[in-house]
């Protein structure tokens, strides 16, 4: 089954305790795109600017991305900077050049409409609510969020996660959107917001799913070097939103192996600047680090 | 099996966001060795003084554990006062009084040389090293230790965790002691020194263990309210260890089964203040907690 996301393709210049990258392409229709790549069909709308080239064009051409909702504007691609000290937890933003993104209104070709899967990238709720009700018929509508738009359009966010089934969002901003710092109490009260399934994700902790009263966790995957987190986040809805959309499964079992898949694809995202690692990877490799997560959590009673 | 704690014995006064407690039971043989009581046979050794009552007796005569090794010194208790803000993810230290515990030689029974399992709690290293070395027979010795001797003493902790089988410790004390801030290469770097086990206790966010390569996770349970932490970790280690002394299983399957029963009784720990919650525990608990784990991180592939 096919699946739609849209998000933000940028140019990237960042800097790690590893090294640093200057103009790499990505952003969250990026990662996430050529991340849900291996597990199914995906479908893309986003902006790039004039100097969006061939070369980049072709990573999303050589996953087989459908690109007809790449829109192509006047100006500059948007692009991002920033740097990682320490533990590398957090990006500081060092500049944000909006770029043809400030302008960006979301459409979704004719051809896109029967997508079974969503997933909303972390963009400006309202643009979110704009694509999600073009879609009335989907059977799976995911969307992620981040503090900027939990502070700064709280109402408009509001809106938005009344009419989808599903959000993905990190830890700490799960506490500032529900205001508590317990997670089953956070759970519970974005729940009432109006996504039914609710997915943590914790950074090196792993991620954790809420559904009718259950939990499910998964940890994260214990590299020995995190070269670059950007795209982590994405990464990991890729993965999941990959699986869902492969296997079409959405009882209990099917999203507890979508949340490892996401688990495994966003521990690869980080092993290398932007997504080099990404575009690298086999379905047996994909594989082996599943296997390896069950390895590392199942005990017998 | 039997299974011998060396810690200590105190009364704790502290102050959290759910109230206060005066002079209530705690130290780290006290939370290890209630919570190890409900899987295997306990033998303590410790030192408690004149103020140490019948009624504090008690809480170790009425679980069975065998208090001959509890030596009664002239003097006080060792006394601790502290309190949890926040999070709660750290207690701050606003008074300790050694009283007893700073002439502390601790005394093994003869009628405990026997003891197959040993856990030596967070006290100086050289009195670890000691009681260590009076046991030279015992299937599995585990150790706890924390910054103030790693900070310290160094050279003498390197000196007691060359002579023993496990190490128990907290996620960031591990990163201390091993230099690193990657996990993997933390505890590869703690095995190096002398253990072959390493378990990283990590809080809210569970444990895991490292032996012979392999790593298993564990989650924290996901508790709507944590009124007291004081003795998480004591009480983790003395579910870990129980399980092990009751089952005599060293194999693979054996210590993540263990692992899942440290994080189980460290969850009933915080739940109320002092020992109040792991007083008033049935096996029934016990196992329904244990398998509300499995089916918290259990996946089929």
């Amino acid at each position: 089954m096919s699946l739609l996301v849209v998000g933000s393709v940028a140019f990237d210049s960042l800097e790690t305790p590893y090294g640093k990258a200057e103009e790499v392409l990505g952003g969250s229709a990026s990662f996430f795109s050529v991340t849900a790549s291996y597990f199914a069909p995906v479908k893309v709308v986003a902006v790039v600017g004039e100097d969006f080239g061939e070369e980049q064009l072709r990573v999303f051409t050589s996953r087989r991305i459908d690109i007809e909702g790449l829109e192509r504007a006047r100006g500059k691609t948007f692009r991002w900077r920033g740097q990682y000290d320490g533990d590398m937890s957090e990006a500081r933003t060092l500049e944000t050049q909006l770029n043809v993104f400030e302008r960006f209104a979301p459409k979704v070709p004719a051809s896109y409409l029967g997508s079974e899967f969503v997933f909303l990238g972390n963009i400006d709720p309202p643009l979110q609510l704009h694509v999600r009700r073009q879609l009335p018929r989907v059977r799976l509508v995911a969307c992620d969020t981040m503090n900027y738009w939990i502070k700064g359009k709280p109402e408009e966010l509001k809106k938005t996660l009344a009419e989808v089934d599903m959000l993905v969002i990190n830890e700490a901003e799960a506490r500032m959107l529900s205001g508590t710092g317990n997670l089953r109490r956070a759970a519970a009260a974005i729940q009432r917001l109006g996504p039914r399934i609710v997915v943590l994700k914790r950074g090196e902790y792993g991620a954790c799913l809420f559904k009718d009263g259950t939990i499910f966790f998964a940890p994260g995957y214990p590299l020995e070097e995190v070269r670059d987190p950007t795209g982590a986040g994405d990464s990991f809805a890729g993965g999941f939103m990959g699986h869902l959309a492969r296997s079409g499964d959405l009882a209990d079992g099917g999203l507890r192996r979508a949340l490892v898949y996401g688990s495994v694809m966003a521990s690869f995202a980080v092993e290398e600047f932007g997504l080099g690692r990404l575009l690298r990877l086999t379905p047996e490799d994909i594989e082996t680090r599943f296997n390896e997560f069950k390895s590392m959590t199942h005990f017998d009673v």
